[in-house]
C-alpha cells in the first residue's frame, strides 16, 4: 500500500492528492493512508498535508530502493535492491547472500561503508551519503577466464551512465579506474567465487565519487581523488552543482544489462552443458571459449573510452619497472604493452602509471 | 580437561589409570572426572571403569575432531577442525566460515552431507559415516591462473595417504578424479574466491569412499564407484577389511601440506605486493607467474600416479568429440593431447573419457 500510495502522489507530485480519493482508490482506511505518508516522511519524503486538500508530495530522497526503482528500465539488474544505511562492505555483503542463493542482478547500496576495499586489498575512501557505493551480483554462464571483459563492461557503463546523466566525460584508466581531470572519480572491484571451469557468482563493486567536496576526503586523497560535483565547480565558474545518485545508478544497471546481455548470451561464451546417454553432464572445452567476437563490441566501446592506450606508461611488474607505450587491449583485457626496449607485452593484472599523470 | 583426560588414557590405554592420579594430576575433582569420563563416553569412547583400579580406555572412536588431532603432523592444516554430524555441503559450509575469515588450514569434515555436490553441480553421493568427506581451506598468495595446480596436488595426496595407510594403490584420472579397478573412488571439487589478480580463498572439497560395501551404493552407481572396503576384498579371497577414516585423512593432510608449502613458498608463484613510497600497493605483472618450475615437483607426482597419460582417450569438446591420445600435461595442470588428425590441443577442463574404460 505504501508503494501504491507513493506512486499515486508521485503521479501528481506538486499537486494535492485527495486523502479521501486514495483512501477508496485503494481500499483502505483514511487512517492507513495517514500512516503510510507518516512513514514515507520518515524515509525523507517531504509530502504537505491540508485538511482539505489532501496531501501533495514536494520532494523525494535522493536515494533509497523505491527512487532507484521508480523508472529503472532494466529487465532484472536492480530488480531486487538491499539498501543498507551501513554496511561494512557492499562486496562482502553481496558475496554472503551470493553464497545463500540470491539472485541474479540482486544490487547491494549503501549509504556508508565502514571497512571498504579497493583491489588488492587496498582502502577506499567511502564518505557517507555523498557516493554511490554498490555491489551488482551476476550469475553468468561464462568460464571464469572471460570474467574480465564483465569487469571492462563495468566500466564502460559507469563511464556512459555518468554522460548520460550529468553530460560529464570521464575516461577508462585500464583496467577499470575512472578518472576525471587526472584524479580517481570511480573504482571497480570485481570478485568471483568459481569451480575451476565455471563461474558460481561475480560481484562487481563501484565506488563512484559524486557530491563529495574537496573536504569531504581525507588531506591525503585530495590530490589523487574528485567528485562529480568538485568537477562540476572547476568548469561552472565556481557553482558546484550536486547530481542525483539514483538517476546515475539506474542508468549504469541499464547500460551494464545492455552489455551483459551480450556476454552471457553469446554462444560461444558459454560453457555447454548437456546431458550424455549416461546422464553424465558433458561440457564443452574451454579452451578456446574467450570471447573473442563477442566480446570486441564491448572492447571497442572500451577503446572509445580509454585514457590509456596510445599513452607512454610505466609497468610495474616484478623485479622492477619497464617503460612503453599501450597499444591496444585483446578481446579477453589483457593490456597489450610495446616495452621501449622492443618486447611485448600482455599484461593480465599490474599496476601501470600514465606519464605525466 | 577433557582432552587432558583423554590424552592420559591414550598414553595407557589398555590399562588402567587411578582416578584419584588423574585428579591430582589435573588438579580437578574426582567427580569433574567422572563428568567428563562420561562425556567421552557419549562421544564413542569405550572407557571401562572399576572403582578400585580407574578408568581404562580400550577403544577410539573411528573419526572426530580427537582422533584427527592426536598423531596429526601438519604444523597448520587441520589445526582448525569443524566436525559436524550432519551438513549440506561441507564446501558450501567451509566457502562461509571463509567468507567470514576462518583460518588458513581449517578443516570441516563431516559424517553426512545431505546435498553434495561434484565439479558442475553433480550429485555426489555420501553415503553416511563411511566415507571421509571434507573440505579444507587455503589462502595462497598465487593468482587464480594457477591454482589447477592445487587441485593436482590435492589429487596427489590423496593417493599418497591411501597408499600409505592401505597399501592400495589408486591412480588419477585427469584432473582429479581417483580411479580404482576402473571405478571411481574419490572425486575432488576445489573453488576459490577471488579478485582478477589475487585468490581471496580455496575450498578443497574431497570426497573418499572408504568403508562403503556395495549395497551402500544406490544400484546406478555400483558400476561405476568403488569404495577400499569393496576393493580390499577384492584382493582379500573375500575378507573385506575396513579402514582407519582419521588416520587417511592425517596422512592426507600432511602429504597435502608438504606440497602445497612448495605451492605457496615458491617466490616466481606469489604475487608481490610491497608498498612503495606513496603507501599503494605495488604488485608484479603476473601474466607469466604461472608455476613453471615450482609446480613441476608436484607436476611430476601427478604424472607417476597418472592413469590418463599415453592412454587412447576421447574429449568431448564443443562441436563434437575427438580421439587422440594424452600425451602430457603442462606445469599448469592443463591436458595435451594429440588429436588423431595430428593436432595438439592443450586442455584447461572438460569432459574425457579413457577409452576400454
Amino acid at each position: 500500500v505504501k508503494k501504491k500510495i507513493l506512486f499515486e502522489l508521485r503521479k501528481l507530485s506538486g499537486s494535492y492528492v485527495s486523502g479521501e480519493a486514495l483512501s477508496v482508490q485503494l481500499g483502505v482506511s483514511r487512517t492507513a493512508i495517514w500512516k503510510h505518508v507518516r512513514e514515507l516522511r520518515e524515509e525523507g519524503y517531504k509530502i504537505g498535508s491540508s485538511s482539505k486538500k489532501g496531501y501533495m508530495l514536494s520532494a523525494v530522497p535522493e536515494l533509497n530502493e523505491n527512487e532507484i526503482k521508480n523508472g529503472l528500465q532494466t529487465i532484472y539488474l536492480g530488480r531486487t535492491i538491499v539498501y543498507l544505511e551501513t554496511v561494512g562492505s557492499t562486496n562482502t555483503y553481496a558475496k554472503k547472500i551470493s553464497l545463500e542463493g540470491c539472485h541474479e542482478g540482486t544490487v547491494v547500496v549503501s549509504e556508508n561503508q565502514t571497512s571498504a576495499r579497493g583491489r588488492l586489498g587496498r582502502e577506499w575512501h567511502s564518505e557517507g551519503g555523498k557516493g554511490i557505493w554498490m555491489s551488482v551480483v551476476l550469475r553468468p554462464s561464462i568460464p571464469p577466464e572471460s570474467v574480465q571483459i564483465i569487469t571492462l563492461a563495468a566500466a564502460v557503463a559507469v563511464v556512459k551512465a555518468i554522460q548520460y546523466v550529468t553530460g560529464i566525460e570521464a575516461a577508462i584508466k585500464w583496467p577499470n579506474d575512472i578518472i576525471l581531470n587526472g584524479k580517481k572519480l570511480c573504482g571497480i572491484l570485481t570478485e568471483m567465487s568459481c569451480e575451476m571451469e565455471r563461474v558460481n557468482f561475480i560481484v562487481v563493486g563501484i565506488g563512484i565519487n559524486v557530491n563529495h567536496s574537496e573536504e569531504d576526503f581525507p588531506q591525503n586523497l585530495r590530490k589523487i581523488a574528485t567528485s562529480l560535483k568538485i568537477f562540476s565547480q572547476s568548469i561552472k565558474n565556481g557553482d558546484s552543482h550536486s547530481y542525483n545518485r539514483s538517476a546515475i545508478l539506474k542508468r549504469l544497471l541499464f547500460e551494464l544489462e545492455q552489455m551483459y546481455n551480450v556476454i552471457n548470451n553469446c554462444p560461444s561464451n558459454k560453457i555447454d552443458v548437456d546431458l550424455n546417454t549416461n546422464g553424465n553432464a558433458v561440457i564443452a572445452e574451454n579452451s578456446d571459449s574467450l570471447t573473442k567476437e563477442d566480446s570486441n563490441s564491448i572492447v571497442n566501446e572500451w577503446r572509445k573510452y580509454s585514457l590509456t592506450l596510445g599513452k607512454e606508461i610505466t609497468v610495474i611488474a616484478r623485479g622492477g619497472e619497464y617503460n612503453g607505450i599501450a597499444v591496444d587491449i585483446t578481446s579477453d583485457g589483457r593490456l597489450i604493452v610495446l616495452a621501449n626496449d622492443g618486447i611485448k607485452h600482455e599484461i593480465l593484472s599490474g599496476e601501470v602509471s600514465i606519464r605525466g599523470f
